[in-house]
């Protein structure tokens, strides 16, 4: 059997380790030249497959490869674009054997979150039922932290230390602003459905008082006579009060609490944004002089901020992708391990793809302390290790050095175009 | 002439090197107990003068007082608080006098922007006429960076680093999200007056194409064709388009972006912020979908990513002020002055409060590129040693680890209460 190629993609909203993975991944391939050619990385994720965009890994320099350990974002794009069922669109799992075919690729490595995990689990399916053989390795990534049975999902450790870091900073700076001025101050941190980001902010409050006193879940709903008594109760006992509030906060009908029904001079929906809202609700019953403030990208993309846990299993999900492959396997994901928490060990593990596409893991109940509005031991025992260890970037005239890849288009060979 | 106590106050917003200022004040009155006796600070600014709620520095440990270095806010609490003037209202200098005369309190240490350093002045001036001797010394510290004759201001280069280091990873996180995805980021930022920090913003483009691709200053009224021509022209050629809005930023007449008139379900006022309104605006006139942030205080109290430079000066100013009173020098503000670009190079200057009191230093037009959307040459040879060098501080558990003081208050030496 000749030397196969590897075809790598980057999918969904990228993170500010996932090109931690591809350096993991592609630093690992170019170690098992004997046995994997070259590495072919999508432009824009799986589009690049369905385009022939593809991207020849092998033109980057040992030195480039290894920035991207330290860069954020998708160096080879990203893409929100979900394959539908074969049943349904069997032209696309078509073409992306026509491709595989003609760039003699054996490993699909697709790195993402559940939806990519489902898109991994099928392609893997359909290359048997289309007599061509290819392994199909999907690599976890997600702020979100919501694939299951891997403990957690490398992207989130990252977020999870800037939004507790960013809490504790805005709590000490209303703390001193308080007697005067500013008495409530509201972070919005991503997380539409779970609320694994906001809970992170929890690791910040390590004593009574500390910021943040309130944390909003989407999975509590909303009840704003108790949140408003707490909130008095915060300003009364610490002089402020530091509320960390998630994009998906919703009342108990559903109705995300952002979703307020305002419409600007010209007859627009409201611009979004919970921070505001509750920031505005806190003003109009308590009369409180408020902050606000949404993270939105800058939670992701924090990677000056990177959780030193988290690069490292970012990176290693990239190296065991490639160690399973040339293991012969397929189907599955490399998951995190937990062996200990104090000493916090872990180690790389695998999932069937069957088991993980399509489910969602959310936060237990036991980790959302009884009235909602903050985070138990138990959950502070599972959160803590993710944010552990620092891992700065190189920085040059006072910035950051990122890296931005030269990006060589492998020549396409078929003639054809596929309209996405 | 008995050895006299100091009072030492933090006025107006915090930032997050505040505290390294009271540090190195601290830290060097230390040195010289032979001649100042203890350092006293006012509990939440000036009020605490006024309130006689003093705190006793000297029960810190050397330790503690060695923390405040990189921690950010204001240790002994800050206030929005403006002495009137003495014509207007005698009394609040008559018993800001009475208060220090109590604690024989002989130096007046006072570290803000331009209303604490007019304050300043006026406690100066009140002194001699009210024949009580006190040096008074300003401190400068003001993110706005618009205090004048000092070359910039202790606070400002941090938050500009921030500001730098965040649009330049959210653009990297757009770039990779612009095919399928976000094409457009908004990033607002403080700054009600003058764009200074927005400027910061252009440090981060290095090069033709880097993020920021188009800053909103106050300095430039906004028009909203070129802007949209703008927006899609970067659009077209980088594939996504970052921008960094002022909060300040305003149309010809003075309206400010944020104040389009909104109003919510219960007939409020819209809720602020100006990058949710250029990013509606963006995806009425183009269709780009976009994301945005709104940063806030997390930019001011981001002591995790301090400039050193601006550690460095907010240390020297405070060390610095005590060695020009020691020198029996009064109504005087330490200066940071520049003395050479390359290799940056800078020393401690000094100020006549006279000469400070109310004047608001402006961004000089010649730092706007000639379309008003971004920073000249000559504006980032100015902004762009104020960003170097990082100053990380220590972490445990994954968190920074700052100092929260005990604050012994000075026992009360008078029986009246005043009214603030």
């Amino acid at each position: 059997m000749s030397k196969k190629n590897a075809f790598y993609a980057q999918s969904g909203g990228v993170t500010s380790v996932i090109n931690a993975t591809a350096c993991g991944l592609i630093e690992t391939a170019r170690k098992h030249k004997d046995k994997i050619g070259k590495v072919y990385a999508g432009r824009n994720g799986v589009i690049g497959a369905l385009a022939e965009e593809l991207i020849d890994t092998s033109k980057e320099s040992a030195r480039s490869i290894a920035a991207l350990r330290h860069t954020p974002s998708g160096a080879f794009g990203s893409c929100r674009y979900k394959l539908k069922n074969p049943e349904q669109d069997r032209a696309q799992y078509e073409r992306l054997i026509e491709v595989f075919r003609a760039h003699n690729i054996g490993y699909f490595f697709y790195n993402g979150g559940g939806d990519s995990q489902d898109t991994s689990h099928k392609v893997s399916q359909i290359s048997k039922s289309m007599g061509y053989p290819i392994q199909c390795i999907g690599i976890p990534k997600t702020v979100d932290n919501d694939l299951p049975i891997t403990d957690n999902c490398p992207g989130f450790g990252s977020v999870a230390k800037y939004v507790a870091v960013s809490i504790r900073e805005a709590g000490f700076d209303v703390a001193s602003m308080a007697k005067t001025s500013t008495k409530v101050f509201v972070m919005e941190v991503m997380g539409r459905h779970a609320g694994w980001i906001a809970a992170a902010g929890g690791l910040a409050a390590e004593k009574e008082g500390d910021a943040p006193h309130i944390i909003l879940f989407p999975e509590v709903p909303f009840r704003k006579t108790a949140f408003m008594r707490r909130v008095k109760e915060c300003v009364k006992k610490y002089g402020y009060c530091a509320i960390v509030v998630s994009e998906g906060a919703a009342y108990k009908d559903g109705t995300f609490l952002a979703d307020v029904g305002s419409v600007d001079a010209f007859g627009h929906k409201q611009l979004g944004g919970v921070a505001p809202v509750v920031a505005q609700m806190i003003k109009d019953e308590a009369g409180y002089k408020y902050h606000w403030a949404v993270a939105d990208y800058l939670q992701r993309a924090a990677r000056h901020i990177a959780s030193k846990t988290d690069v490292d299993q970012a990176y290693a999900v990239g190296k065991a992708a490639i160690e399973f492959a040339l293991q012969g396997k397929t189907a599955i994901m490399p998951t995190i391990v937990r062996v200990s928490n104090n000493p916090y060990k872990w180690k790389i593990g695998q999932a069937s793809l069957a088991r993980v596409a399509n489910v969602e893991k959310m936060m237990p109940a036991s980790y959302i302390t009884k009235d909602g509005f903050g985070i138990t031991k138990r959950c502070r025992t599972y959160l803590a290790p993710l944010i552990k260890g620092e891992d700065y970037p190189p920085y040059k005239n006072g910035l950051p050095q990122y890296v931005e890849l030269k990006n060589v288009p492998v020549r396409k060979k078929l003639n054809t175009d596929f309209k996405i």
